[in-house]
């Protein structure tokens, strides 16, 4: 008796992907020019080679062309500048990504400062966050997480404006961001956060839900006023006995007290997850019709 | 009747530029050096003189030295960026200050641009406003009424961590940076604008409260929780015969009401006014300091 509308970002990163890939397209016809994605990958993380193979896969589902650099976990923090330098200078190049973590002898803020603004399709550039925060000033990329989760709201006919939104999570590339997305649309805004005193009292007011914390089925039923919309950004693995890897993945939300209550609500997986990478995909096509004047 | 506490800014500013004098003389004895504040005004608005005419005397009061360009209404971008570029270059001064509105031929945005950003004692910069919204990152000046409201508040002892907090208006200068710093100090905080459906009711819920809106007695007694502390920002005119002038300022808030209510509460004037002040020669000693390296 689950009353929520499911809210498919699965299908509708695939319908964006779809859209994109006639616009590139487009693009390749008029300019001959398809935008181009860098990935550079330092060391042997498994997990970090998955994230990376998927979204070379899904940047050729598109039609955009990647570029892949994979050094050695042991290299210096010298060579990672010198290939994010050369794919700054790249015309090719539209947009670079560093894929975290790096290896515990490298500078993170150093080398992600090295990537130029006009190629940082990930949008965590503090510049970029501040022209974001700031009225009447517009960010050259939103962050593709939060991004992903206004664009079903959007996708999904939800109203914004005036509404009362509630962020869990104050993350620099989930939480804050979305506040300050939820906020450019006129949502009044409330973030929730480890130190909040009350945050189900706090929830329970919200017409629109945003949760980016991390913790396995932390929002219950009880927080969630009857009709509001969830979205449900986290990511959790619980053991699970009964699955061939012996775990599986859950949301920050619990999904079966919540699609209940809620008028429409993202599941995990196949609801936020799926939207990240299209997102991603779209910043990059931004900065290439950005740097070629592509309208 | 009123039982709230008079949270006195001009005693407070007072204060502050006394310690200020103290460290400014340390610095002059153990390096031979004083900051120095650069302001440009540009035309010829009685106001604007009047506010670089007591930016200069607040700069005496304490031993910076200021700097003063006086350009013609008619006179060009370039000229003033001509300006600017040379106090970006001087190593004695340390703060430059763009007295706005600029003539409607200038590009205010080209302007305050030119500024670098270690001299930005203002702290409007986009750059800076990122860093100040991020977790783990520092901005290199907390713009000055906000950063005005919070030492008021941590002068009077009042705890922000975990605490409601919800502040009215979300400009660039006042509202949007207020509401990330009460958020850097772990309160939960809602932000209401212009949009908000019911801010009567969410005000309703704050432990601390700031408010700049620019709307004569807008927040009226009901809207206030007793016990919570009351920061006014606005600065606004009303009519009044009986003045001299014709008319005096009051706040956002209305006093007379909240007084009653509130636990401590800044009046107007006298209460976060000083305090902007006191927070721009607090700035441009902070940027001296780190100019000189000088602890
Ligand atoms: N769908 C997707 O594509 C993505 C999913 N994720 C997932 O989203 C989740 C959040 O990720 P991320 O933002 O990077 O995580 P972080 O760990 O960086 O941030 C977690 C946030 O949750 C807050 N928090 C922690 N405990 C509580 C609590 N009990 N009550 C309220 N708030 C709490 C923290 O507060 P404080 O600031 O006070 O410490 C912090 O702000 C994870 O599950 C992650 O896997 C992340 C990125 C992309
Ligand atoms: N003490 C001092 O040193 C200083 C005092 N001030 C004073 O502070 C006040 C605000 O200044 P400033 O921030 O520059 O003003 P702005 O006009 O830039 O911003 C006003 C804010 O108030 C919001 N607002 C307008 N009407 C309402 C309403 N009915 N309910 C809720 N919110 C509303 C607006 O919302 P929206 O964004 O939706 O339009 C906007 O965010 C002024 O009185 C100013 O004189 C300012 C600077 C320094």
């Amino acid at each position: 008796e689950a009353s929520a509308k499911v809210i498919d970002g699965k299908s509708v990163a695939k319908q964006i992907r779809e859209e994109m890939a006639i616009e590139i397209s487009r693009m390749k016809e008029s300019i001959g020019i398809v935008p181009g994605l860098a990935v550079i990958l330092v060391g042997d993380r498994k997990d970090s080679a998955t994230y990376v193979r998927n979204k070379k896969k899904a940047c050729e589902s598109v039609g955009i062309k990647s570029y892949e650099v994979h050094l050695a976990e042991d290299c210096s923090e010298q060579e990672v500048l010198k290939h994010i330098s050369e794919f700054n200078g790249d015309p090719s190049v539209n947009g670079i990504l560093v894929q975290l973590p790096l290896p515990s002898h490298m500078n993170e803020q150093n080398v992600l400062n090295a990537v130029c603004i006009e190629k940082d399709v990930d949008g965590f550039n503090p510049l970029n966050i501040g022209l974001l925060a700031m009225r009447d000033r517009e960010p050259l990329f939103v962050p593709c997480t939060p991004k992903g989760c206004i664009e079903l709201l959007h996708r999904y006919g939800v109203a914004i404006k005036g509404k009362k939104a509630v962020v869990i999570g104050r993350s620099n590339i989930v939480g804050m961001p979305a506040a300050l997305l939820l906020q450019r649309e006129d949502a009044t805004v409330s973030i929730v956060h480890s130190r909040t005193k009350n945050p189900e009292e706090i929830t329970r007011e919200a017409d629109i839900i945003i949760s980016a914390v991390g913790k396995p089925d932390m929002v219950r039923g009880s927080w969630i006023k009857p009709g509001s919309v969830v979205i449900d950004v986290g990511i959790n693995p619980v053991e699970d006995a009964t699955s061939p890897r012996g775990y599986r993945l859950v949301g920050d939300v619990c999904y079966e007290e919540a699609s209940k209550i809620a008028s429409a609500i993202t599941p995990v997986p196949g609801g936020v997850g799926p939207m990240t990478i299209a997102m991603l995909l779209s910043n990059t096509l931004t900065a290439a019709k950005r740097a070629n004047n592509f309208k």
